[in-house]
């Protein structure tokens, strides 16, 4: 087969050939705004195409649909040469067997939460979201201009993947509780629903928790399996319907102040990607992890309002005494992890000494300002 | 000219044509992970070469690195098919032509910051940063949820150019002064170096306010042409001294309490762009408005310390009494300029409407969770 024929023969290709001799049959080359190129989904159409296999319900607010951003995006950005397709929770796999269909080469991308996989890599868990941890704001800058992207890399290799944040709820709320919540010691058997080291959390504190995927938690509250649930934040708890079964929303969210969402890749598909569909598919995350959250907040009030003047539903604040014994038993919790685990004491210690410096500085900044304007917008 | 002999004329496309052959030559097809794609920069490299000028001096940290890494992101991304060469300012143009040199077509990018374009539409100022308005996060969801790209993208096409939000410094430092600053009179006289809607409030407040871009300040602060002025934070007034010229170091930065940066293009240039390239700018910029708060946040606290312990300066924060003041200054100036301005009355509408419905979320949020936080950390 002659290179000629080759070219008039295959689909795809001859698309591009075509569309790139017009392009220069027009000889116009004077500036380079005059120049036009060729869009390169006429050039390798389809070559690539990978299966993104998420933990989330199919196009749920937020979580979901931050999924199929991400899809979009790299389908765009590669002008269709690495086409993504996104699937819900079951659709190929069931949520949490997501990182093993990825892992093994199944599919080639997951979409979910670092702390789905503690039970696989330990580590995972301070990936995620640590109690009275970093912001959405703080823990960004540990990932892109810290050691988190590197820690991040590290854990997910042990499973087989490439790592990418991608996505974020900022602060989560408290929860939903059938009880008020006055002391620690109302956590005492207590049937919740709340994943990764806050669960731990809530265990020490007497809590009998149980980790569920989302799309199972509302029947949960409602018959009664659980007393108690977190999910995300008014957003997508009012999506859920949660305010059907459980009374008192507490806030704030102590236990995920800021949770990473997770792009997995295959290692070995990730390394088989040309530098510029590289390119792509990090950008892709980036600019993802910024607009997830950015949804989250432009969305949050809005439910929020929702909750409250149609559904009746009753906000609360953790009193101080419940947050500072959950700040003790925290420490114990993570120390205990990571006294047990290389890997979770170098990204705890890691991700406690960014806290340490990113805090300060938000002492002076969002956290100086944001009382400032309340105090002037009244 | 047939098909055959323009393939094999044309450098770059024979390369392409080339490696395409060999790619479907090897014939494995048998699953997606084992296909090896063409690198796009084989196919079109160097197809477009844009020139992107900057208001920010060469390299300077966050700002000038800012725009080197959009240049770096969309090249990458486009596998080369869209280089972008980065300048600073006065390479090509001085910092403040560099609206002009995009939209009249010298060259095809700039970078800087919204309000430095209020001279030729007024309704700019409110892109960039608002006194007592919108932090980061409340902003990028306005942005990318709300109205305000299609806004931006408004006011940016009356200076023929398409608009895209790009970094953004965070919260920034109220600024650096001569004397301390005690009562709203305090403002009277003072001549200082504060741009955009802040230096309106300040004009308000008695002040003698004066426009320079950032690498004129410290000589003026030095000389003493100015007694006061805001630069951005601790990262970026660190790398100019200005601690050597002025002995206080005010807070919050309730003028700009989260400056958007802009990256502005040829809208014909912009128009050309067949459209997967397009989705690369975009999610070029998406990623580095990212990444650049990610980078004050994280270097932020670190210079603050240097300021502090090694160059001994005295931080403040402005008493209520002017910030209550200068808040009232801040809803006149505003309302007097929207008054007279049909598009800059929409966007600050829009803006306004949104705040409310964000900073009531961030009370329950980041408002709520910073002082928890603090309580339980100590």
């Amino acid at each position: 087969m002659n290179r000629r024929d080759f070219i008039v023969g295959g689909a795809g290709i001859a698309v591009g050939a075509g569309a790139t001799y017009s392009l220069l049959k027009d000889g116009k080359k004077s500036s380079s705004q005059s120049k036009k190129p060729v869009e390169a989904p006429m050039v390798n159409k389809g070559l690539l195409e990978w299966r993104l296999v998420t933990t989330w319900p199919k196009n749920f607010p937020g979580l979901g649909t931050g999924a199929n951003l991400l899809g979009e995006l790299i389908t765009k950005g590669s002008g269709g040469r690495l086409a993504v397709k996104v699937f819900g929770a079951k659709e190929v796999v069931p949520a949490f067997e997501a990182m093993d269909a990825v892992g093994n080469g199944t599919v080639e991308m997951g979409h979910g939460a670092p702390y789905y996989w503690k039970g696989k890599v330990a580590a995972a868990q301070f990936l995620a979201s640590v109690p009275f941890g970093m912001t959405a704001q703080e823990v960004n800058a540990w990932y892109q201009w810290g050691n988190g992207q590197k820690l991040g890399d590290q854990v997910y290799k042990e499973m087989g993947t490439k790592f990418f944040p991608s996505g974020n709820t900022g602060v989560q709320a408290g929860g939903w509780f059938n009880k008020e919540m006055n002391s620690l010691s109302d956590y005492k058997g207590l049937k919740m629903r709340i994943p990764g080291l806050g669960g731990e959390v809530v265990k020490a504190a007497g809590g009998n928790v149980i980790n569920l995927p989302g799309g199972e938690i509302p029947p949960a509250l409602q018959s009664g399996a659980l007393d108690a649930t977190e999910w995300v934040g008014p957003y997508n708890d009012l999506a859920f319907g949660l305010y059907k079964s459980a009374k008192y929303y507490y806030f704030p969210g102590w236990h995920e102040p800021a949770t990473v969402l997770d792009n997995f890749i295959n290692i070995k598909a990730w390394e088989k990607l040309p530098s510029d569909l590289k390119a792509v598919v990090e950008a892709a995350n980036t600019a993802v992890n910024q607009m997830v959250l950015s949804e989250f907040v432009a969305r949050n009030n809005g439910a929020l309002s929702t909750l409250v003047n149609k559904h009746k539903v009753q906000l609360k604040n953790f009193p101080d005494e419940i947050l500072k014994g959950l700040g003790n038993l925290a420490n114990q919790v993570m120390n205990d992890i990571a006294s047990k685990d290389p890997l979770s004491r170098q990204v705890m210690d890691d991700y406690m000494a960014f806290r340490k410096t990113a805090s300060a500085w938000s002492t002076r900044s969002e956290g100086a300002y944001l009382p400032a304007r309340a105090g002037v917008l009244g």
